[in-house]
Order: C-alpha cells, then sequence, then structure tokens
C-alpha cells in the first residue's frame, strides 16, 4: 500500500522522524528520567516504540488513557497527571492486574476520591504559574497530611509549567522555568517522596529540576513547538486531496476543522503556497499551482487535538515530496475517548 | 440514568429544544423544500427525527456520511453537496439497494470521476462568492455540456453562501443572499433541471430562490450562530465537572479542545462566568463560583466540529438549571470519520 491508495483526508506520519525524536529524547532522558505523556499521541502502538527506546513508566490525562495502557500490557507505573473526581472508575481500574496507578490530587476532594477508590499511590500537584490545577503551593503540606491521613503514600510532587511551554525566546523560556521549577522545588521539599515531575517538549532541556519530564508532543512534534529552537522535527501531516481549484487561483482540499486543530493556528502546507482558511471539511490554499486529484499535506499546528480526531495514522517510512511513499504499518489511536 | 451519572465530558441535547427547532423549520420549509444536512449532526438517528417531521432528502459532506445513510434505510434521495475524486469508493456506494445518489460537480475531473463511478444525476456546483468548492458562473453551461456527453442527468444547480451565513447584520445578510442566489438562479437558467438547492441555517428565511435548503446546524445551533436573530434555540451542552479550583477564584473543567471546538471562538458557560482559555483536557473559568465535582456546562460556539468529536450525544428531556435531568436516550453520532 502507499499513500495514495490512502483514503482522504488521513493522518500519515514519518517514522524516520518519529526513531529519531524518540531518540533525541531518550539519549538526552533515559529510561525513567521521561515519563512520556500518552494524551498527544493517545496510541498504545506508539507507547511501544517507546518501551523499546527504553521507557517504562508513562503519563495519561485521562482514565480512559490509563484504562488503554493497563490492558496494552504497559501499566507498570503509570501517573494520572490529572485531576479526577470518579471514584468508580478509578475503583473498577485497580480491578485489572499488573497496574501501579498514581493519581495527581490537589484538594481534599481529590484526596478523598482517590482513597476511595483504593488508589495507594498519589503526587501532590502544585500550581507552578500556569492558571489551571494544582494547589497553592503554600497547601501542598497540609495536602500531603491529608492525604497521609488518609492512607495515601505521597511519591513526590508534580507541576507543569505550561505558560513557559511554547514561549520561543529560549533564553526567556529558561530563565522562567527555573523560577517556577523553584516553586516546585520547594514545595517538594514539605512533601517528600522521590519524584518531581513535571515539564514538556518545550522545556525539554531547560528544566532541570524535574527527576522525570513529561514530554508527548516531541515524538511528532507540530506547527506550535516548531517555533522553537529544539532538535525535535515534524513528522505528521494530514494527507488530502484537491477537490476543486478555481481560476482566480485558489484550491480547495478535502480536510478541515474536522479533521485537524486550529487552536494554534492555521496549518501549513507540506509544500508550496498558504492556507486561506479552513471550514468543516475543507482548507482554500493559495499562493501555489495545484491540480484536481493531487494530494496536498498539511502540517497540523497542534498535534494533540489534531490526532484525537483520528482513528490512526499511517506509518510510512519517509514524508517527501509528491506525497507517494510505502505504508508500512498503522498506528491505531485506541486511547480517544474518556 | 440521570446526567449525574455521566462520565465527563459529554454531550448532553436538550430534547424539547432539538424538537421545537425542527418543528419551526419544518413549517416554514416543510418535506422536499429543506435538505437537512447531516454533516452538522453525523448521526443517523438524528436523521430519523427528520424524517418523522417530514424530510426525505438529505445533504452529505462525505462518502461516509452516504454510506451510513443508505445502511440506516434513509438513501432514498442523498447529495453528496461535495466534490469527490473517490471513484473506487463511490461505485462501491452504488451497489448498495435503495439509494439514488446525486453527486456534486465542479470540473472536467469531478464529472469524469462521476461517471467512471457509475453515477447517474449531479448538480452543478456554482461559485455564488465563497471562496470555496463551485465553478465560475460562467463555466456552468460547459460544465453541463460535459457532464451531459458523459451519460449524466443534471438534476440542476447548488451553490453554498457560506460568505454570508453568519452576518449578524439581518438587512445586509438577505440583501447579499440575494444578490448572491442571483448568480446561482442564472447559472440554473443555463444548466437546467428541476433543483436550485443551497442556502444553510443562517440564511434560512432571507434566501427565497433555492428549491431547497441546505440547513442543519439549526438543530440544535451554536454561539456562532446564536448571534443571528433566528428562531432555532442553543440545546447542545458539553457536560463537564469541575476538577480543581482555585483559591484565586478560577476553576477547571475536565473538557477542552478534544472534546469542543474552538474555530469559532470559546465556548460559553451555561450559568455563571465567563470562560479563560481551553487546553487540551481542560477548560479554565472565572468570574464565578464553583465547588470541585459540581456539574458544569459548556455552550460550544460550533457544533459540527464538536459533535464529530464524540461517540454519542446523551438527550435528556430538558437541560435545566442544575444540570440534573432525567437521560432520555442516546444518539449514536454513527457518521463520524470519512
Amino acid at each position: 500500500m502507499r499513500t495514495g491508495d490512502i483514503k482522504t483526508p488521513a493522518l500519515i506520519a514519518d517514522s524516520k522522524i518519529l526513531e529519531a525524536n524518540i531518540s533525541t529524547m531518550a539519549s538526552r532522558r533515559p529510561g525513567k528520567s521521561l515519563r512520556p505523556h500518552i494524551k498527544a499521541f493517545k496510541s498504545t502502538e506508539l507507547a511501544k516504540k517507546l518501551v523499546q527506546a527504553g521507557h517504562e513508566t508513562f503519563c495519561c490525562a485521562t482514565i480512559r488513557e490509563l484504562e488503554g495502557m493497563v490492558d496494552a500490557g504497559m501499566g507498570a507505573d503509570l501517573l494520572l497527571a490529572n485531576e479526577t473526581l470518579d471514584t468508580t472508575r478509578l475503583k473498577n481500574l485497580l480491578l485489572k492486574e499488573n497496574c501501579r496507578i498514581t493519581v495527581a490530587v490537589d484538594s481534599k476532594e481529590t484526596i478523598a476520591v482517590a482513597a476511595a477508590a483504593g488508589i495507594q499511590e498519589v503526587l501532590i500537584d502544585i500550581n507552578v504559574g500556569l492558571p489551571r490545577c494544582g494547589c497553592s503551593p503554600e497547601d501542598a503540606g497540609f495536602l500531603a497530611d491529608q492525604a497521609r491521613k488518609s492512607g495515601l503514600e505521597i511519591r513526590g510532587v508534580m507541576g507543569y509549567e505550561g505558560h513557559l511551554m511554547h514561549d520561543p525566546d529560549t533564553l526567556r523560556r529558561t530563565t522562567k522555568t527555573e523560577e517556577s521549577m523553584e516553586i516546585l522545588i520547594s514545595a517538594h521539599e514539605t512533601v517528600g517522596g522521590d519524584i518531581i515531575s513535571g515539564g514538556g517538549t518545550g522545556t525539554w532541556d531547560c528544566n532541570q529540576a524535574v527527576t522525570e519530564l513529561q514530554a508527548g508532543s516531541y515524538v511528532l512534534m507540530d506547527g506550535d513547538y516548531s517555533k522553537l529552537d529544539l532538535p525535535f522535527k515534524e513528522g505528521l501531516l494530514l494527507l488530502t486531496t484537491v477537490i476543486s481549484r478555481s481560476k482566480s487561483g485558489y484550491a480547495v482540499l478535502d480536510g478541515g476543522l474536522k479533521s485537524l486543530s486550529v487552536d494554534s493556528g492555521n496549518p501549513k502546507l507540506f509544500d508550496q503556497g498558504d492556507v486561506m482558511f479552513c471550514s468543516d471539511e475543507h482548507t482554500t490554499v493559495t499562493n501555489g499551482s495545484w491540480s484536481v486529484g493531487q494530494r496536498v499535506g498539511l502540517r497540523p499546528s497542534h498535534i494533540d487535538p489534531t490526532i484525537a480526531k483520528h482513528e490512526l495514522i499511517y506509518l510510512v517510512d519517509e514524508i517527501e515530496e509528491g506525497l507517494d511513499s510505502e505504508v508500512i504499518g498503522i498506528l491505531n489511536i485506541d486511547l480517544r475517548g474518556w
């Protein structure tokens, strides 16, 4: 099967880039010093490539991801790097064999849920500047005490500096990450445990504070992360077909808002031209020359929500000009949904 | 089952609003004067409610939607209101029983594909101002001749004034729609056939030119369409749970970019407060008072790509304050994908 045989729109990934990105990260952050984040790609088949690269601990953002990772035999040390109030599903998850589930908690309520579900280990989630989950740093000790009183073991802390992740100024990103991580280190001194978990693709080399980095997007990258000075390359394309062409110069591709996410901006064309706009089923492109029926690739600006729209990614040996490559495998996006 | 039993994030729809929207449209545009667009909701179960309201012809945007509609027994008169170059899948579709498939064409290439696939009927797709599919109006006659020479029957024309659909100024929307439809009427005079197909939710009452209106979003509406002065009401909510709360005033919901689309702006809160921002799994909200574990509803700004992210919609009798309603049914989103 070749890319020309794929019905469009469909995601294709460059396996050479995927392997290189995984290898680059693993050489700097081997084994458990990386806790790859499953949320970025939602695929147990892709996670297995990370196991082959030496990683054995993973982050998940949803209970669905935890369930699927345990079922696929990768439940040895999973962190729900997110808060949940769903006692029932956590409890059912623990009925599965061969799983060790650590949960992030940032409130009395999430501690109570973890304890009621039979969870044994937690991280105290600390707000390190991003207005999202995580307790105030000054509450870390109190919550750790609460958790211990509830019978939970504290493995350490986590704190995600998501507000710094996409800062294109490397020096500023580095300095601000250090400041942000000082909050986390200080909380860790109060809370105890072995783990300081945080960071991501954008701070992969400037975050020296964490004992484990929570990166995921680096495996295939996207338009937003590629604005930074990172060694990882973009390896994901939305493969589309030109279905219409106007005499006034633009062409229309058969992929749009339902097949890629524009929350971080419009996609970029793999080859020539500019994107005018995306609508539900279409992307209108201009400043190039296309023929009806031609295959055209779009680079998504944000891979996480783009991949979540698809059932699978076609893995090709190498994405080349002309977009005619051998399909060498399929990565099922089996961890979609919730 | 009540909404409190639903795992979040999940879509819920107000059945009273759904029925009222369907009824309002059917009273103005009964039977075949509406060709409801399946792309908006991708559900054969919802389509069956439109059959009950008297409609029997439908628009689809993808071959997957056509296949599913035929399989569900609603293939009596389906229009692919979109261009396709996929001969194989069109041909396979025609092997199914009880289906009449009309395809939009706007080029020699799409005409050749339709003919090669064994399609018998087409509409000539005319560009009426939106820079997307549709031939130049002056090419309509030439393409109609081409189609007839290829053995295709011309049922008429279609032209979608999508660039006017969301104009909040009713008078301007009306005037510009009339101008746009003059192009379509003129092309129809050249091309012939019984059908003039076009329009949508935003021009449902100001487009007097079309013999059939291609509206779909009106069934559940969204934040973007609700800015217009339309009689249809918003009936869809993303049900979420508050998973974290900050002492500084904001709260964090467990639904974000993977469960709703922000291409037309951030969602709005059903009840109190303002959305600060959406990220992959979260929406941070402020200017309200929430407790951890509380259910909160978000109104999506654009339902089509939001619904396409979900496997199903929970249908409730009525969405009320407190978000504790009886679940009276499920609408499977069975036409997702391509």
